[in-house]
């Protein structure tokens, strides 16, 4: 009867701000970085998963996940993964840590990690992808895993049972079509802040050869200098190419207005992130002006409480949601019930470490077993630190394709993780000298 | 010339769990803790604050402060307390702690305890306690400490410097007649959940005969319960005796509407976090609802942005600041000023670990500086954990004495440290074994 015997987390960073990678309004230094958590078992196995960050500050998100040992060193493995929902709940609920949040911030997203840790083990043990084991689930399997506290004044258990079950005929059908054709996705290595124009337009030239039907640029520095380099996408992909603007949270309503006033004759796809992930009336207000430009934001939205609000408001168009910024699985699933449940299409933020290889599971589960559609969405991509996992995201002709190894994605390759482990893996050593 | 040298913390845990004072709806087993900075100079000098927590995980908010180090330590003391302000809006700004809120949870409130222990040490030089230092500041000092960022579509810094201005005149009268007749108090110490109802009733008439004219009760377990509850403390004070009741987040809207229906009899005076901190659409549809009663939160809203939109959706007719839930005494400005820009009172949070300690400093600077009236606003007051303080809060005849010490509150006595240090000093060492 195998027991859980540690949460081993390790500290794994990139050097990413040597490079510019994943430079924009407010982030202009990232070292991409991954609180890298090891779900150890007496039998030996294990499930993988991690949280991502943006450098200082990974050890303190370390803590938070150990800090939920407690919640599993020593129980029952079996018994555990057989009531998964209940296990994440155990967490969310817990009275003491429940303070630190509640349900948002660093110990969230060491909930989610533990939670998506617990998936990525029993994905494992029956041989399949997260996206697939989760869409072979029945409807009343899947509503039991979602914590619906706060949502029953939008979407009652009755009302969510509903969504899975419209959904459950063609599951066959999408299962076959997602491997064959994959899932949309748009790009945004083209689109970072610190680059220069030539590179930018050598790599949205590459975005379109590759098969790309959808690119996004950072914004939010300069306005003129926004309108410059959307100026510059146009000439490359044509009036009609999709081009997204992501703006970081940079404005208030009133800048966030007039800088898109200032860049509608670029006519920008959406604008992501225009203002204070927190702020839902600031949202709202903001689409209400620059319409017909769509609204969209999520990847720093805490909980499912607040995407509630975003969609009850009608403040976003697009939700994006994030593989690690909440509460892992269940609380993703939440929130892809909630934007099914307001007709809003879901289109998820990536990037990052392990970001594209863990959401693709939840967007193609999206597809087969809640929305049942890609219609108006695709997953983001951005083109580093694939090499690192056990199996990266693949794209093909501008797709993801549907990944196939047991898992929830989030597996990475011994050498990457001693060699990165900060400080003292060899990179670190070498930099910090 | 002075620098900074360390952020020292200690983890000081009560065992408060084994008699339930703390006890409500959601935290049934608080071990009432703190975080407690020491933030060190070469000169032997220090500022002291804290980070209030109940129990577990008040070690990873104690990793979060120290995450702060490289902001102070080596940098000159007298350079960033003349920059206050801006020593704290770096902290803010931090482009790669920042994704780990941004701005909540764990990394917030670890900003407002460094925010909170920089003032402390401004006091102790000046000389003066917290409350009296920023109520002499002129009004562009005390804007110049307030970021504005997602604030200006409710309160342009024009406007919070009218608010500030308009308190100008009185100030010196004010601080008189507070040094004179001190600031009103209501107490919880008799209404958690796990006291008896002779416990209760016999802690209601203290608190009458103490001269409190307000209590609180906490509600939300059983329905039957709390009314009974209720009705017992009003055979004790009457029928015109303000009643506050508490849910600590319990419900959603439905539950929280049908509770209140059945608590109405027994008028409660407000009710306190009826449903999730994050949800100002679901406050602003309970209190529209259930009108005339009051709803009052805070103690767990996150930051100004989220005080914002509670204001702007007309969510709650009390707003509850927390000494140590925001970033710090600069983010507790911006809330002040917002309450007192929508006339709404405020009425902080307190109890714990030297919560009456230190917002007791906010709740008198808003008196003398800002709101300038002690009309339908009182502090909550616990009574217990005060002697572990070198100017422990002193009520008299239902009122905060004004603190006279140099400092901020949060200052502990060594002994009480080293006494409740977890999990290694003499209390845990006894209980752990």
């Amino acid at each position: 009867m195998p027991t859980f015997t540690s949460l081993d987390v390790t500290d794994v960073r990139f050097p990413t701000s040597r490079t510019l990678d994943g430079s924009d309004a407010m982030n202009q230094d990232p070292d991409y970085s991954a609180a890298y958590l090891d779900l150890r078992t007496s039998s030996g196995e294990s499930g993988a998963s991690l949280v991502f960050t943006i450098g200082r500050g990974n050890d303190v998100q370390g803590e938070a996940i150990r800090a939920l040992s407690h919640h599993l060193v020593g129980r029952d493995v079996d018994e555990v993964l057989a009531g998964i929902g209940r296990a994440g709940a155990a967490m969310i609920e817990d009275s003491q840590l429940r303070w630190l949040g509640p349900e948002k911030g660093v110990m969230q997203m060491a909930i989610g990690a533990v939670v998506n840790a617990l998936w990525d083990l029993r994905c494992m043990r029956e041989g399949k992808p997260l996206w697939l084991l989760l869409a072979e689930l029945s409807p009343e399997e899947l509503v039991e895993l979602v914590d619906l506290r706060y949502l029953e004044d939008v979407m009652t258990r009755e009302e969510a049972l509903e969504i899975l079950e419209r959904s459950v005929p063609g599951r066959a059908e999408r299962i076959a079509r997602l491997r064959e054709e994959g899932y949309p996705a748009y790009t945004t290595t083209p689109g970072w802040l610190g680059y220069t124009d030539e590179k930018m337009e050598r790599l949205l030239r590459e975005a379109r050869d590759e098969g790309f039907d959808m690119v996004k640029l950072k914004v939010g520095g300069d306005p003129a200098d926004d309108l410059r380099r959307f100026g510059i996408a146009r000439k490359v992909l044509g009036e009609d190419f999709p081009i997204a603007a992501d703006a970081n949270q940079r404005w208030g309503v009133a800048e966030a207005v007039a800088a898109m006033e200032a860049l509608a004759p670029a006519s920008p796809y959406w604008i992501e992130e225009p203002t204070s992930p927190d702020d839902v009336l600031a949202h709202a207000e903001i689409r209400r002006r620059i319409a017909p430009i769509r609204v969209a934001t999520g990847e720093h939205v805490h909980n499912r409480v607040m995407f509630k609000q975003l969609l009850q408001a009608q403040a976003v168009d697009v939700v994006q949601i994030d593989a690690t910024r909440v509460g892992g699985v269940h609380e993703n699933l939440a929130i892809l019930l909630l934007a099914a449940r307001f007709d809003v299409p879901v289109c998820p933020h990536a990037g990052g470490v392990g970001l594209c290889e863990m959401v693709q599971h939840l967007a193609m589960l999206d597809y087969v077993a809640i929305s049942g559609t890609v219609q108006d969405r695709r997953i983001e991509y951005v083109d580093h630190l694939h090499e690192h996992f056990v199996e990266p995201a693949i794209i093909e002709a501008g797709r993801y394709r549907a990944p196939e190894l047991p898992g929830a994605g989030a597996r990475m390759l011994p050498d990457s993780l001693s060699t990165h482990r900060f400080p003292d893996g060899p990179v670190w050593r070498g930099l910090l000298r």
